[in-house]
């Protein structure tokens, strides 16, 4: 053995169980934590450390041990201070460059064992979580999350997804005999004997394409799954959320030239808006893997590339549906939180919420409708007017064209129940905030509320009754998408026609949530996020597909005289 | 449970055990052959039984018990005996009907737990079973295979490749826990616990496109998938090739009747070339899945479609790379035989010949070029001129285009090495046939052996060395497709550096074949047949991804107050 493969062997012993254990906990479904999720788990100069890290990078150049000739002036600015980040981060002029480096990455990358790769994506998570603190904080100024949520959502939990996509990648490429197996075929006098073997191909370059909106939650399980199956990975992230990106690369990268391997595995290439190169990579005919997260229009041109294969989460149309539930106030209190945090930039945030007309049941009392809305507009304005509170909960908004849709929406066809409330963050005076507006709208307007709405924007829509309800919210799964689905129903038959109606159109759905979880989050190890099943994008975080189609099975055969 | 209920799971107690064997099996890629596929393992009466039932069936009406409202007279003729079949089949007058019908059965098989969907499949496999040899004569009379590659290939064959997609069906669809689990999330003063439960939701209906030469072997897995999967299925048999297709309809509607489904579950959709209806059906949006075995033209626009899932086998180059060989008459015998048999005409077959100029060492002597070149022709000639052996290993030639394709041939641009030869059938003396043409043609004229030349054409090129034959094998693969390769060495070294560089092209190599197997032949729970990595196809018999992107993970989650 070279003394790399020593290295990564001892490596590999190192993380061998806790790989085991993600398998395991992958295939039951059942709870998981790799990486624990409070801020108090961390040493308690982490946090002081992180942020002086976050602000001593602030108008700097961000090094990063991969080839460059260039220096790329971010268009980075945060929500919450209205000014630039001035970082400038590595590139090439002609991002050819970055598929030459890719190219000449490859070859190493391919041949690493499974084991291997396992070995080294699991250091570089490691390395990622020293970062946990200056990546909460660099996640909060490109996107405008709290930083609670940033932390949670860029560190722990976007590495637990990494995870994952190891553990999957690991039971997938290990499925099959790798040593040569003797294949026996009687004929009768004599036998026909030969030995097989079969090798896990990986497929060429694999492009990542980060959002701005949750820049390393949605993009690293694809640059993982990349990674573990043997693609070299360029990761072009959105220009308004590159920093959260390049720590993971930075993270990637020093694993890579830690055990010998190019930093050119995993590369950053950043584009401003100005002139992009999506597009470029994307049609690249060395790229083969494209994971995408973001609008429509775009997620349908990548989807619509010919000889690639896509990994999309696009948008989708969230409904809520109301048949019954036991306890009003927590039920309305649940969704008030869930369309308020991080002012519904989530692409799990309920939008259309159907409820009937004459009311329901609540903890056996008939509520009425107005009753019922009232409840609802009421917690929204619960939150977004306690000053302890709103800040911490609504966050920031990403961009302006989310905040000027959000208050166009008062103009749509239909009932402002609640309008946008003055509100601000004592700690940022310049933050980019605007709480939840609620309009209702009639069931016959389905051209209103059948697309999505992103931002703090609900509508409210009186129905018959909740099977009108619930064939609308089919319906809009099964053309429009859907990411997520809530529903409240006391009565167990009535939850399974929900549940099976919603399967139909490949949505997921979260029953009677009360207290401090919401239909917004889903858990690595636990749920299958995006279903892949139906507009609202073409794969799900994390199947089996999800990692298989990122390479091919070859089997070789000799035979034995 | 209902009668029906009981009925099944009766039946799956009976097959359980081929079932866990097979997926045993499947993930070993061990040996394993469920259906004896040996003329004499069936009924002594069984042979002359099947050959009365094909004549009875000739110049009548196919019944299948699904719903229709037209008799279709089908263009299938026999390329033994040049006549019509002069068979019709049941079939719609609007192809929409099918769809209809379709989705009226779609939501009782879908309801269907995939240990039911098992059981009934193998039902229907073992009702085949009972149909071999007449499936045989309708697959000789159609496609011109000779009757033991007929019975072995659409008997056998096809159902062992059927078996494995149930084998590794069942394990995918109870990969997850289907039943409740309790999901509990520690928030440290309390916890919060969830029931959380995954179903595989079908993706609608899945369209099965067959071909002229292999009708069964490559339609069955995916109609079998689709099932399994519980997606309904239209098969829609090339307009030459419909009965052995039929056949397996109806044992398929055969074992849905049986146990109260629909029929529809797998509808036969025949036609016309005069009037197609595929390009309907495949552009339905209802159609999600799209099986496909055929040409590039035609496969590249289902490939394309939008909002499609698609398995295809398009066409392929295929390489021999001649290095070195213990016993050069024991090689070119065996590639000889590949050449010839059914005339070219299998997708794996060998078309280009890479043979080093300065000859090469065969069980330590040198051989000259000239003389390993002549050793192969002498070979197919020895095959062609043999009475007792030709007719028996040439079959007939399916189409009239292809018999034209490949007398055309010897107009290429190189030096005509073997010319087609008399050759006839004592058994019937109208059948269409052709011995193999070999061309030399120069490794500079890549325009010329970079084409599928489908039918009894051989290419030899002569080249500088083994590497300049391995890296033109490895270019045609990765930019052309191939669908097998042959090499011969008796170097490990050598094998070792081929191995890995069509790996790369995503090219299974079969090497050093003497004797009675060849590169032709690929087997169920051993062999993954086109990798799926290169542009001969995008899918692989059977892979994972084969089977679980005919589904979508759904997961859905209750409270627990």
């Amino acid at each position: 053995m070279t003394s790399l493969e020593v290295q990564v062997r001892e490596l590999f012993a190192s993380v061998e169980q806790t790989l085991r254990r993600a398998m395991e906990a992958l295939h039951a479904r059942a709870f998981f934590a790799h990486y624990p999720e409070s801020l108090k788990a961390y040493p308690e100069e982490a946090a002081a450390a992180g942020k002086e890290r976050f602000e001593a990078q602030l108008s700097q150049p961000f090094a990063l041990p991969q080839a460059s000739d260039a220096w790329l002036a971010a268009e980075e600015a945060s929500p919450y201070t209205a000014q630039p980040l001035g970082i400038s981060y590595p590139a090439f002029q002609d991002p050819q460059r970055y598929v030459d480096h890719a190219l000449a990455a490859a070859p190493a990358w391919r041949k690493a064992s499974p084991a291997a790769r396992a070995a080294l994506l699991m250091d570089a998570l490691e390395r990622l979580r020293g970062d946990f603190f200056e990546l909460a904080h660099a996640t909060m100024h490109t996107t405008g999350q709290t930083f609670v949520m940033a932390f949670q959502a860029s560190g722990p939990h976007a590495s637990d997804r990494a995870l994952e996509t190891l553990a999957l990648g690991l039971h997938e490429l290990e499925r099959f005999p790798a040593q040569q197996i003797e294949w026996v075929k009687p004929m009768g006098k004599f036998d026909i004997r030969m030995e097989k073997h079969f090798r896990a191909v990986p497929r060429g370059i694999g492009l990542c394409i980060g959002v701005s909106t949750f820049p390393v939650w949605n993009t690293l399980p694809g640059v993982f799954a990349d990674l573990i199956t043997g693609n070299p990975v360029i990761v072009k992230p959105h220009p308004r959320a590159i920093y959260p990106l390049a720590l993971a690369v930075r993270a990637l990268q020093a694993s890579f030239a830690a055990y010998g391997f190019d930093p050119a595995t995993a590369q950053l290439a950043p584009d401003t808006a100005a002139a992009p190169i999506t597009t470029f990579l994307a049609q690249h005919p060395e790229v083969k893997l494209i994971d995408f997260t973001g609008g429509n229009v775009y997620g349908d041109f990548i989807e619509g590339l010919p000889g690639k294969i896509t990994f999309t989460e696009k948008s989708g149309v969230n409904s809520v549906i109301l048949d019954s539930v036991s306890d009003l106030g927590a039920a309305m209190s649940n969704l008030a939180f869930s369309v308020s945090m991080y002012s519904g930039q989530m692409c799990t945030c309920p939008q259309n919420f159907f409820i009937p007309r004459g009311g329901i049941l609540a903890g056996g009392e008939h509520k009425s409708y107005e009753e019922v809305v009232q409840a609802f507009t009421e917690a929204v304005k619960g939150i977004a007017t306690n000053p302890k509170m709103a800040a911490g909960v609504l966050g920031a908004i990403q961009s302006e064209a989310t905040l000027d849709r959000a208050l166009q929406a008062r103009h749509l066809p239909g009932r402002l129940l609640l309008d946008s409330l003055e509100v601000s963050n004592p700690d940022f005076p310049q933050a980019r905030m605007a709480t939840p507006i609620v309009m209702e709208i009639q069931p016959d307007q389905q051209e209103v509320f059948s697309r999505e709405l992103f931002g703090p924007v609900v509508l409210i829509v009186p129905v018959e009754d909740t099977k009108q309800g619930l064939a609308l919210a089919q319906a809009l799964a099964r053309e429009k998408g859907a990411i997520s689905c809530s529903a409240y129903s006391t009565d167990p038959e009535v939850r399974a026609s929900i549940e099976e109606a919603m399967a139909e159109s490949a949505t997921s759905v979260s029953f009677n949530f009360t207290g401090s979880f919401w239909v917004n989050q889903n858990a690595g190890f636990s749920d299958f996020h995006v279903s892949g099943g139906n507009p609202s994008g073409n794969a799900s975080l994390t199947d089996p597909a999800f990692i298989n189609r990122r390479f091919t099975w070859v089997g070789s055969r000799t035979f034995i005289p």
